[in-house]
């Protein structure tokens, strides 16, 4: 299949391999092309410059924001939160229009310190923001609740025996990144609803955050046990 | 230990019959004692009226919020969110002072209908609030994030391989709670730090509700995969 990354961070890198890995013909998108392949330092996570990182992932492609939306016929919102409705307002309206759109977003706002809080909360969600900007593309929310690391390798935590979920409207959207998920390697999916269920999964980012501090590693998960 | 428990909803009777059976002394507490001994109708959820419930804990004793309060060396707030700091209030700073306070309370709010929202959330928790209207207290945030058939019973799911969180500004009045919750059987506790974190674990009610209704049953549990 054919998926277009909008992002060349850490979410969209790590997609970006995995799902290159699995043979999707994968294009990563950002806002200035020649800007992302200038830079030549390490990130603030120390995560090496996005030309060294392309250069060993030579089966994926990379253009601007449009390009990646356009290539897809699947979108993966990647981009951090605070930045979601604009750098998808520049991918184009009608490059999403009438396909998934997966978002991996959480409107996590660091400009008061750490730990951040949310954006929206409680009574609206990022996903819902998102659903609403593109009435037209199908939303489904999934994988916001693991870090990179973790989303496109569960396996690496206790044999993949912990839980993702779904939120989106359209069910048939829901059915095919469920099956994505699974080609992940991801056992435990469970669909929570419609995309008001976002709010859940973006809230949890708070009780992330701290259990990230106590443990001292992002590379954890919730499975829930019944 | 002498434990006094404000409220005598399904919390307060789970935690009163729980922590009674394992030999604390333990008082419920409510707001007019004549008017819950004289009920007679099962509650909204089918419970029992309290007087019967009562009559099978006979070792629990029974008395207004300022009684039970005076009553415990360590008190437990087990009424619903919505109405906790004025039934806190009703109890008697000076009959919480210098205690640790349990506080087991979400601050749901169904005026708006289901699924509820929260009162409070993302810079601010019940918790916090808590603990700020009686900064004598030791506010200890915990099993808030169970049902209370969880609660007080965590080995009926999985054999207890689940998590707990604990929260508060007290290391002295955690490290008690952390032993009392074992003694009813939880085995992962974490401690995620100061009464802040319990923004964390009161914003997964939303995500928690949702999975009720997916699952159709209150018995299950996060664990902290890691």
């Amino acid at each position: 299949m054919k998926i277009g990354i909008i992002g060349t961070g850490v979410v969209g890198r790590s997609m970006g391999s995995a799902l290159g890995g699995l043979g999707h013909e994968t294009m990563l998108g950002t806002r200035d092309l020649k800007q992302t392949m200038d830079r030549t330092n390490r990130d603030v996570y120390g995560n090496p410059p996005f030309s060294e990182w392309i250069g060993n992932n030579r089966g994926v492609k990379v253009g601007t924001f449009a390009e990646a939306a356009a290539h897809g016929e699947l979108v993966v919102n990647a981009t951090e939160g605070v930045h979601s409705i604009e750098a998808l307002k520049l991918s184009g309206d009608a490059n999403l229009r009438g396909k998934i759109l997966v978002d991996l977003s959480n409107p996590l706002d660091f400009s008061k310190g750490k730990p951040p809080s949310l954006l929206v909360c409680n009574t609206d969600s990022l996903g819902e923001r998102i659903q609403k900007a593109f009435p037209e593309a199908k939303v489904v929310k999934t994988l916001n609740t693991v870090n990179a690391l973790v989303m496109t390798n569960p396996g690496r935590i206790m044999g993949s025996d912990h839980t993702i979920f779904i939120s989106g409207n359209d069910a048939g959207a829901k059915g095919r990144i469920a099956d994505l998920l699974r080609s992940l390697g991801w056992k435990d999916i469970i669909d929570l609803g419609d995309i008001t269920t976002a709010r859940g999964t973006e809230m949890i980012l708070p009780l992330w955050v701290r259990l990230f501090g106590v443990l001292k590693s992002p590379v954890f998960n919730f499975k829930v046990v019944r």
